[in-house]
């Protein structure tokens, strides 16, 4: 008796640990899954992760170019939750941090909205993802979403627009941590903060 | 020993699931927290919940009034995890539901961007709060906390110009659904819309 209860106890233990853990452990795992040819899989739930910012008509190129006049959209970018919390305890990004940036319609008249611009349609959803294996190069890559189409191709990282202009601009890292408020915080307090070019200050 | 093997079996599963639920529990839970006079707990992490969307310079009354032109400001709209997920399965939102509302300033110029908005410093912080027995006449309450302090009064219900106008306006029970798209269309899945008078819409 002696002898066998405590390995009773220890298989009870093992048991319950082995049904409790595993559940606690997926509901929180979020990274991001690759098909072949690095294809990314369509993260479902994006707007269930961290909320970083929210900017509306933001333009890069000249004003002239702006999209902001006529119909302004807003871009709203989404982290995964791992990553985040690495962020706040480090400012860097770990391997596998996933952005997503969705672009939605504004609209302005609405129910009892008058003036200014709330959030309408989906328009397109794109995704970033930091893999150094995949990317060694890199080390992130930008995959854009057609449509509803459920993977996507990682956008050719010597061409892109989206990877030289991250690179070159990104605050932390190749992230434009210049544009979330609560995060830049993080950012100056870890001392992690790139040395912009003084002509994108 | 027969009798006493299953007896230490319980005994050891029920000290396991003590030691791994509450952590489990106590992670998830953001509900309210009142101290004494229904004045709310600020809550710390609210950035970490659910965001359900933002708007610019958004405008309720007269467009003469719009604060939109010269410095438009974000409104940020976050849900605690809980009251999000019955909202996804039922339309409606549960008893302790809370929201907060962050506005923010606004910037165009910063880093590469050139024209439209990114977001800038914290303005303010505003919750809103279902709990039924605390507000048996409106359900929900409105709590506007001022500055830096850790807890705020409720406005008080009858007079406050937030509890009129949302329950007047809200598109689902107390909330303006209406501006958040994708509840918008779990609303009108689960046909919980309220009819808006027809001059609202």
């Amino acid at each position: 008796m002696k002898r066998i209860a405590p390995l009773i106890l220890s298989i009870a233990i093992l048991i319950v640990l082995g049904l409790v853990l595993p559940a606690q452990t997926q509901s929180k795992t979020n990274g991001p899954v690759f098909l072949s040819d690095n294809q990314l899989v369509r993260p479902a739930n994006y707007r269930e992760w961290i909320w970083v910012s929210s900017g509306l008509g933001m333009t890069y190129g000249p004003r002239e170019q702006s999209s902001s006049a006529a119909e302004p959209r807003f871009d709203n970018v989404f982290v995964t939750p791992e990553a985040y919390r690495a962020f706040m305890k480090t400012g860097k990004w770990p391997n596998k941090t996933m952005f997503v940036l969705e672009i939605r319609s504004s609209q302005t008249q609405g129910s009892i909205n008058k003036d200014g611009h709330f959030q309408g349609d989906l328009v397109t959803v794109e995704a970033e993802v930091k893999d150094e294996s995949r990317f060694p190069e890199t080390k992130w890559g930008f995959f854009p979403f057609r449509s509803n189409e459920q993977s996507a191709k990682p956008a050719s990282p010597a061409t892109t627009e989206c990877q030289a202009c991250h690179s070159r601009n990104g605050a932390v890292d190749n992230t434009f941590v210049q544009f979330y408020p609560t995060l830049l915080e993080v950012a100056k307090q870890k001392g992690t903060l790139k040395q912009v070019p003084a002509d994108s200050k």
